[in-house]
């Protein structure tokens, strides 16, 4: 198998359905990721809006065993394989390569706090070595809102240094930009910089990053995709305000609980409404507002309801 | 089995030995928490010291079992078990509670930030559903400076409403001394409210605390159980002054390597100097200088040294 390229342009980390009893539900994930590849957009699966945390490194296999078994394209698979424990961490990795996925987002050991570069770099280095295979590709996952444990730039220069063909890239979600154009500027010629939210796509395509991987992606891929398709042509910035106003719509502390509710809605299928904890769904009124919202906005979700994939009009 | 008293006393979060090729020790654990059991300190296994969050779930088990299966009382034990995933967290809860553990240390969910009390409650509650055994005893681990997802006296208050009989303590890692004293207030007649660290012991124990969950007690046991023994006799200012003089030595922003560099160097077994990243060894200059303050200090690991456990004479 000739190793994978590297990815770009626009990719949703997938929000993960579960049953009522709080199951992970393999079929309803399956045909959320076929829509997101009809919309051209790549499968970060087991990231922080996939509630990767809440599941253990079990179920993550099995997921991801389900995911290609049905016959979707692991080269468009990113799964999340970073754990506390590096020895989680390879043994998720470690199945990724095997199942061919193209790549693996991973972040950092987070429970630990105020942990030097030399125990992150160390850490990397272990699951590299422990690993053991060069069709391995990591991209980095900078997120420091949420693990609290950061990954600095010069870190990624030490790595892509250490590891030139397996440190492919970067998930940047600090959502500073200067940070995300020092790893542009300083990450090395094919090192792939996606921003964390699609509200930096343009700016970001526009100083030679890579992408996106945004949770609204998981609501709104066809749009995100116009965009990283026509970033050079004449009506970009106004395609990169639609989709700022969109985010907005669905901006909260924790975006996951209304992605779900808007795929429940847009799907009449309320399961999908269920969270793992500590995550909680959203209150009816919370849910009215949000919807009320998004009413009459144009975004990919409705498309999917009358059972025709939607891309917006080039 | 009748039910297991609930603990009071000095625990230990044990660290946890590695081999150099960083695979768990069984065979060093089983011997210090020996030691630490004839110095009258149980063994909060698989706490923040132990680097328990860079152990994954099979280790854990494995290290509980090798434990047990050595002859070490399990009513000594009180492992560590909250993990971001709640399946993990039920498995591993399953297992003490199988293995007839005398409580276990639970964490809420760290990853996701900025959660509910109501859902971490609804965490806690799925755990204990689906554990479900009468035999369950479930301490609370409160250390916001470190899992930055803390546990609020409120949800204590609903939790030990919902189950009285589970929820037994909480080991308060906060170093705020009025958070501490609202938990003896208000978690009720048998809550067990443990100190994060034997500074607070003298103070706790006057307010009706339970006793403390220290790292120090992994190298100075006997003089924080002589403490915990003799907190009404005159002398006990003078013992906390002393204990919080040998504390001040180790304290750094990780404890984790001081102590396991005095446990290396007391027991002439550098091995024990192993840590797991994204934890680091201490360098040749930071141990020297530790040693240095701790030379000629009164504390209990000297004596293991010589061969015979020590007691400070009372």
């Amino acid at each position: 198998m000739p190793a994978a390229e590297r990815f770009s342009g626009v990719l949703a980390p997938v929000i993960t359905p579960f049953h009522k009893d709080l199951s992970p539900d393999a079929n309803r994930l399956i045909a959320h990721c076929r829509w997101l590849l009809s919309q051209d957009v790549g499968l970060a699966v087991f990231g922080t809006n996939s509630e990767a945390n809440s599941l253990s490194v079990p179920e993550k296999i099995e997921l991801l065993d389900r995911l290609v078994e049905s016959g979707i394209d692991p080269l468009k698979i990113m799964p999340g394989t970073g754990c506390c424990a590096f020895t989680d961490s390879v043994t998720l990795t470690r199945h990724a390569v095997y199942a061919g996925c193209g790549g693996v987002l991973m972040l950092p050991p987070f429970y630990y706090k105020g942990v030097s570069d030399e125990g992150l770099f160390r850490s990397f280095a272990e699951i590299i070595e422990r690993v053991g295979s060069t069709d391995l590709r990591i991209y980095l996952y900078h997120i420091p809102a949420v693990s609290q444990v950061g990954i600095s730039v010069e870190l990624v220069e030490r790595l892509t240094r250490a590891y030139p063909d397996i440190i492919a890239g970067i998930k940047d979600s600090s959502g500073d930009w200067n940070n995300t154009l020092s790893l542009i500027e300083r990450g090395g010629a094919d090192f792939r910089v996606f921003s964390g939210s699609e509200s930096f796509l343009l700016r970001n395509l526009k100083a030679g990053g890579a992408g996106c991987i945004s949770a609204t992606a998981n609501v709104n891929p066809a749009a995100i995709r116009q965009l990283y398709d026509l970033w050079q042509a004449p009506g970009a910035h106004e395609l990169q305000r639609e989709l700022n106003e969109l985010r907005d719509c669905l901006q909260m502390p924790v975006m996951i609980p209304a992605l779900k509710a808007v795929v429940a809605t847009f799907l009449d299928d309320p399961v999908w409404e269920t969270v793992r904890p500590p995550l909680t769904p959203l209150g009816r009124d919370q849910k009215d507002l949000l919807l009320g919202k998004l009413a009459g906005r144009k975004f990919a979700m409705p498309g999917l309801r009358a059972g025709a994939p939607s891309r917006p009009p080039a």
